[in-house]
C-alpha cells in the first residue's frame, strides 16, 4: 500500500509504503494520510496489508484477527465516518467470504479496491453535479483540503471545481491557510496551482473580511461526517465560514460523497469532534508561541447546522433543504 | 529610548534601545514596538530622538528637519491614527516653543511625556468605565493584543480584565492567537500569564465554534482608528469575530483612548489598511508552506462597522449607539 506522505508537501512529494497495522495507524493518525475519504480507504487497503502476514491463521482465528485490526485502525479517529464505513464493509466482506483466510484476504483485497473504485467514481460525479452550481467565472471559497489528496479521485469540494475548469469555465478559488495543520495553504494551494487553476491563499482570519469587499461568490467545503438531519462536521474554521457566509448572504455549499453520510447519528452535537496534540497550536512560525501558563484548544472538528447549509452536493446530485439523510449512507 | 522588543516574546524579554531615525522606522515598521497607542508613544519618543544630535541646527533648519523626521516615521505604518496623531501634537509643540533648537528639543521631550503619561491615565480610566461591562466570573474574548505591550499603561481591551481583576472579580480571557504574527498567542498570551489572570488560547478559526458552545460571555478588543460614524479598524480577524460575535447574539466591545478617534474619517471605508509583506503568511510552522504559484493575502487590519459594535469604551466612558465621534480625537 503506497500513499503520498501529506505531510511533507509542498515541499516535498514523496510516497511512502505501508507494510504493517502500526505502519498504517501511524500513517492515520499523524496525517501524513488524510482526508475523510482518503482515510476510508487507507482503513480498507490498511486492513489487507496488516492481515496479509496471517494468512495461515484458522479461519475463525483470521476473523477475529481482522476484527481486531479493524477496530485498531477504527480508533485512530474518531470523527471522519468513512472510517468506520469502510472497514464494516470490509469485515462484512470478510464474513460472507468463503473458504480459509487465503481466500477471504482475496476477498478483502477486491473489496478494499472497490472502495478506492466507488470513490473515484463518486468524485467524478459530485464533480458533475457541483458544477452546475458553479456559474462562468465563479470565485469560490473553499477550506482545509477537500481535492484529489483527501480521496481516491478528484476530491470532494474542489470536484466541482476541477469539472468546471475542464469544461474549459473560468473559476478561481479561495482558501484560508487551515490552522493549525495548514491543509489550505500547503495541499489545496499545491494541487490547484499543479492544476494550472488560479488559487489564493490567506489566514483564516481575513476570509470575512474578503466575503465583505464581494470577492467571494460561493463556498463549497468538504465533510467528514454528515448527520442525518444535514448537520455537517467538518475541518475547524468550517463552522465560522458558514456564519460569514450567512451574514453575507453567500451559498455555502458542502461537497461529500454518500460515504460521509451517518445515518445513524440524528443530529451534529452526537458526533465526536477529535481533539488533537496542543503543540499543533502552540507551535508556529516562530517556534513556540503560547507561554506554557496559558492552555490551548485543538479541537479539529467543528459542526455546522444544517440551517447555514445552502445544500449539499452527493454523487447523487445536489440535495437541498430541510435535509433528510436517514436513510442514506452507512448503517451499522 | 528603550522598548521591549515584542518580535522576541514569549520567548525572550529583551529591551533594545534606539538611538536614530532609523532605529526608530525599523522598530515600528517590524513590529518591534507595535499596537497602535504604542506606536504614537514611540513615534513621539522617536521623533526627539532622532533630534537629538540636530541641536546645531538653526531654527527653521531644525524645524524642517523635525517635519521631515515626522513624516518619514509616519509614513511606517498608514492604518493606526495614533502615530500622526502624536506626530502632529508634537510638530505643533515645537512649533509653539520659543527659541533655539535646544529649546524647542526641551519642549519635545516635554510633550513625548506628557503622550506617555496622558496614555497610561487613559488606560486606567478604560479599565474603570470597562470594568463595568465585566459580569463576575466573565469569560472574555479578545483578539491580537491590546494589552499592557500595545500601550504605555494597562492596555486598552486588556484594562478592564486588569481592573476587574485587581478588584477580585474573577475574569477569565479567551484569545485567537492572530494570525499571521501571532500576537494573542504570544503576547496577550505571555502578559495574562504574569498577571496570574486565566488564558486560553485557540486558533483563529475556532472561535466562532467555541461561541456556538456557550463558552464565550463578551468581547473585547481594541483599535487602531475609529471612524467617526463608530466604524472600527482593527487588527486582521477583528471583523469575522464581530460577525460571528453578532450571529451568537454576544456582546461585542471595543476600547480605545480618543488619540483613536479620528475625527477627521467619516467611515470605515476611507480607513487606509495596511498590506504586509505576503511572507507572514506564506511562512508557517513547517517552513515555507504556501506553493509559489499561489497568490496571498495579508492585509493586516479589517474594518468593522458600527452596527456590529456594541459599545464603544473610551477614558471619557462607555460610548453607546449611535456613535457619533466627528467632534472627538484627532484634528489634522
Amino acid at each position: 500500500m503506497r500513499i503520498i506522505d501529506q505531510r511533507l508537501l509542498p515541499e516535498q512529494l514523496a510516497e511512502r509504503e505501508l507494510r504493517s497495522l502500526p505502519e498504517v495507524i501511524d500513517a492515520v493518525c499523524s496525517l501524513a494520510v488524510r482526508g475523510a475519504p482518503a482515510i476510508g480507504i487507507a482503513g480498507a487497503m490498511g486492513l489487507v496489508v496488516s492481515l496479509l502476514p496471517h494468512a495461515e491463521l484458522s479461519r475463525p482465528d483470521f476473523l477475529e484477527r481482522a476484527r481486531a485490526y479493524a477496530a485498531a485502525i477504527r480508533a485512530t479517529r474518531p470523527t471522519a465516518v468513512n472510517l468506520p464505513w469502510a472497514l464494516n464493509r470490509m469485515l462484512a466482506r470478510a464474513a460472507c467470504a468463503e473458504g480459509d483466510a487465503p481466500a477471504i484476504l482475496v476477498a478483502l483485497r477486491a473489496e478494499a479496491t472497490s472502495i478506492l473504485e466507488e470513490d473515484r467514481e463518486m468524485c467524478r460525479r459530485i464533480g458533475e453535479h457541483g458544477a452546475t452550481l458553479l456559474p462562468d467565472g465563479a470565485r469560490v471559497l473553499t477550506h482545509c483540503n477537500a481535492g484529489a489528496l483527501a480521496t481516491g479521485g478528484i476530491g470532494t469540494a474542489l470536484a466541482p471545481i476541477y469539472t468546471a475548469a475542464a469544461r474549459g469555465q473560468r473559476v478561481e478559488v479561495l482558501v484560508g491557510e487551515t490552522r493549525p495543520l495548514l491543509q489550505g495553504g500547503r495541499l489545496t494551494a499545491w494541487e490547484l496551482e499543479r492544476a494550472g487553476i488560479p488559487v489564493t491563499v490567506m489566514t483564516d482570519s481575513m476570509v470575512a473580511s474578503v466575503m465583505r469587499t464581494g470577492r467571494i461568490d460561493l463556498c463549497i467545503v468538504g465533510a467528514d461526517r454528515i448527520a442525518a438531519n444535514g448537520d455537517v462536521a467538518n475541518k475547524i474554521g468550517t463552522y465560522a465560514l458558514a456564519v460569514a457566509a450567512r451574514h453575507h448572504e453567500i451559498p455555502f455549499y458542502v461537497a461529500a460523497p454518500t460515504s460521509t453520510f451517518d445515518a445513524n447519528t440524528s443530529s451534529g452535537d452526537r458526533i465526536v469532534i477529535e481533539h488533537r496534540a496542543e503543540q499543533e497550536v502552540r507551535g508556529g512560525p516562530f517556534g513556540r508561541v503560547t507561554p506554557p501558563g496559558a492552555a490551548v484548544l485543538n479541537p479539529a472538528f467543528d459542526v455546522t447546522p444544517a440551517a447555514l447549509v445552502t445544500s449539499i452536493v452527493s454523487e447523487r446530485g445536489v440535495h437541498r433543504p430541510p435535509f433528510d439523510f436517514s436513510a442514506v449512507g452507512m448503517s451499522r
